[in-house]
């Protein structure tokens, strides 16, 4: 609760500067006419040179967001190489093993991401770079990119000590390093948010971003120390520094739509409210770096296990290549069907943050849910090939497979519908609720749920062709989205057709016509 | 030689235009005192509405640079993954194998690389893109990351037509679908580059670069039906498609240095003259990608290999996690090793591209050797540990580690020379010739070469004490790294003071004292 009450010990005065400071890069990014991709709008010329190795942070923070993407999903590769044969059974042990595994990639995944965020909040406040900065920030990295071998060994060793401890002391020290990056960029202001060097009252900005930075290390030390003493406790520690601030904003959100009370608007740097912006460029290439080694990871597959060996080949096939080709043919279809579906969904994904402005921590939580499914994507591709022999296996395999890309386009969904909540600054003016575009995006977020879930509920009516139909939705997909807008405009001519005979004029549509023109498309 | 000579067909004011066209880019990042990071500076307002789809190409860019790196690097693996057991001598089909897979992936590097650079040229055409585009662009990308599938065939059947056959059939397809995209840019022209589509000669335009684009498949066509003929055959037709606009280039630039020939100034978009601008963002994304990668497929090692079996920690540990841990201590210390050593040579090649305004083809291709010896550090990771029990095993793995660290900072090296070349239109002039960050350059960039170079030599004669010395380099480099500016500076003023003694009076340095510097640093 304290990281909640932190504003209320500032004066008035204080919090005022702060709404300040937040609200004009909200209204930058209002202006949105030009710098709707504003892959360099944030670079400010302040008039500094920047000789002496003084840079921008644009690179630094892009290598940044690979290094975390990759490190994120890339725990996905030991759930899928656990070995399953065709002709075994799935035993308990077994279930257990790869229960952990898909456990460690979950975990991974969100820890990991909720350090990328603190990260992005930290170069929010510090805007330029230098030599040091860098060097700096490469020590966070790497002690970033070790937290998933940390919490390997605590998922294999849950009543070891030293699994907790290891992953506390990495936490501790990557607080730490941030913390020397604060002091570092105060000591040196022309480094800041021009904002924060811009103003008066720099000791009491630092002040306060050095006690949340602080915050954290501080709750995992507790969990170091408890951990000595009796393990769950460290554990129960570990998951309320993680959960802790989402919990007590839902729940204080919850409570002022329950009371009625009017919300509070005390947006500021450094706090844990659902409506804190983040930067959006840096959750797009976060996003990029995670379809990205998906995509990659499924190739690998095909090109570890799928290369015949040139024995087996004039044993087998006679010397004939292309029948032992023949023999992978299922799985190149997997290959192919699964590259597509994760290239469309960021395709949709793309379009989606194309028209978002201004991009808040709950869009960002809800985009990482949906980046988590998605890294399970090649987990599905492995069990639809593993399983193709096996006919009852099959259909669960592809079962798993539409839950999964049911679940990944519905949290781009949902990304949709937080920020049309405040669309107002969150949205681009061109795709404001009501408007032909706002029909054209609906269609287009909604096409993969509905057809992931159609193919899901197929696969129980026609269990037989329940791979075919698989595939052949994979196909399909692809043209529906290139024929879309055709689509749309033609339901939309329909539409207005229709209630322009019924009604004196609509222009706009109204919600009904809307769930209509999706209910056709999809 | 096509190529070369695709330029003369046309009248002399077309060429004038094609220079007007190339030059004001280069005068646009000559001027690069704001746009030094110039992630959105190619943005331009052109005055259209971004609404119906249409969208400024950035982070389709950035993802497809992102999967291209990926699928290049990610090839290691397999070399990675053959399994050499201590106990086991290097047998001559191990041997084979290893060497067939280190070819594959060294071929698969270049020829991704090849098939991306003709993509930065293709979207250096057109600017803007819509939803048919991006779909288009997916396609493309899909063709790409199954190349490294076709050269594993290839590679394993080098006899059978089927591998160069499915190879030449890819590139064919990514060639068409790369016309079919300029076909669209050009019948939309205001997705294209602001110049081109200004221009009134629009058509002659289309017809060059198309000619360009249809180039490549056509050779492969020749290639795929010399393949049903005679396998040698083809294979030569594919290295002549490839190198072929290096080699013809390289002969003629050095023609003209004999001939003592001025050099013609004739840079345009689609050629291949080593002096072509090649977008700088994106020969910067596309390292970014390949050394995160790196850095994170040392983790994933680490995870898969390096947690023990709780089985074995009770039997053989005594249920003490510690010390099984400890067992791994040379591996977790190879691992920090390794991610220092891809982490400060991002750090380098960071400090450099943030001075160079303008690459050219020729530094891109210097990227991409120095990026494809960076991809095989996760194989000198590996045989590192590996190696670790037996002496003599070890001393190689350790003088493999060392060639290969220095020939990628090498090739780093050899970007800046390239840069400094021309310096006037490729490097920010705060870092021209002889001046006091020229000095630090210098000495940032020499460091890991001479770094690597000592410690090889130190294997020859302390043979004994060869992993100590190797992981002992990669502790006092990074300190190196943060105190260079500091020692760089303190050499300086004892350079000026001595020089000032001999001269009357010297502000910028000699060629001879530069060297003198860096040989003090390293």
């Amino acid at each position: 609760m304290s990281v909640l009450r932190r504003g209320h010990g500032a004066s008035v005065e204080e919090e005022e500067e702060v709404m300040e400071v937040e609200a004009s890069p909200l209204v930058r990014s209002a202006t949105a006419d030009e710098p709707l991709q504003s892959g360099g709008s944030r670079h400010r010329e302040r008039g500094h040179p920047t000789h002496g190795g003084l840079q921008s942070s644009h690179r630094l923070l892009a290598y940044s967001d690979a290094l975390i993407s990759i490190v994120a999903t890339v725990m996905i590769l030991p759930v899928c190489h656990t070995k399953i044969r065709t002709d075994q059974e799935l035993e308990a042990s077994l279930q257990q093993l790869l229960a952990t595994k898909i456990a460690v990639y979950i975990m991974t995944f969100l820890i990991v991401t909720v350090a990328w965020a603190s990260h992005i909040r930290l170069f929010q406040v510090i805007e330029q770079i230098d030599d040091v900065l860098a060097l700096l920030n490469l020590a966070c990295m790497m002690l970033i990119t070790f937290l998933p071998y940390t919490f390997s060994l605590m998922a294999s060793f849950p009543d070891d000590k030293l699994g907790i401890l290891s992953f506390c002391v990495c936490a501790i020290i990557i607080g730490l390093i941030q913390a020397i990056i604060v002091i570092y960029g105060f000591h040196q202001p022309y480094l800041l948010n021009a904002l924060i060097c811009a103003s008066n009252d720099r000791t009491s900005y630092k002040y306060q971003i050095l006690k949340v930075t602080l915050q954290a290390p501080g709750m995992f030390l507790i969990a170091a120390i408890m951990s000595f003493i009796y393990c769950p406790v460290a554990y129960a520690v570990l998951a309320l520094v993680i959960f802790l601030p989402y919990i007590s904003q839902g729940t204080q959100w919850c409570g002022n739509k329950i009371k009625g009370q009017k919300e509070i608007q005390r947006v500021s740097f450094y706090t844990f409210h659902p409506n804190e912006p983040l930067s959006k460029e840096r959750i797009e290439a976060f996003s990029d770096g995670v379809f990205a080694i998906v995509a990659t990871l499924l190739i690998l597959d095909i090109c570890e296990d799928n290369v015949p060996e040139p024995k087996e080949v004039a044993v087998k096939f006679h010397g004939k290549l292309f029948d032992a080709l023949i023999d992978y043919g299922p799985e190149f279809l997997a290959y192919f069907g699964s590259f597509v579906t994760v290239g469309l969904l960021w395709f949709v994904h793309h379009s989606l943050f194309l028209y978002i402005t201004k991009s808040t921590r709950l869009m960002g939580l809800l985009n990482t849910v949906s980046l988590a499914f998605i890294g399970g994507l090649p987990l599905a591709f492995q069990l639809t090939h593993e399983f193709a022999a096996k006919s009852h296996n099959e259909i669960e395999a592809i079962q798993i497979s539409c839950v999964i890309i049911f679940l990944a386009s519905l949290f781009q969904f949902a990304i949709w519908v937080a920020a049309l909540h405040n669309e107002k600054e969150n949205l681009h003016h061109h795709i404001h609720y009501g408007g032909k575009e706002h029909a054209f995006m609906f269609a287009k977020l909604s096409l993969y749920p509905s057809v992931a879930f159609i193919t899901f509920c197929l696969t129980y009516i026609l269990s037989r062709f329940s791979t075919e139909i698989f595939h052949l939705m994979q196909i399909i997909v692809p043209f529906a989205f290139v024929l879309l807008r055709i689509i749309v405009r033609i339901a939309l001519v329909i539409l207005t057709w229709l209630f322009s005979r019924l009604k004196p004029r609509t222009s706009v549509l109204s919600e009904e016509e809307e769930s209509v023109i999706s209910g056709n498309e999809t």
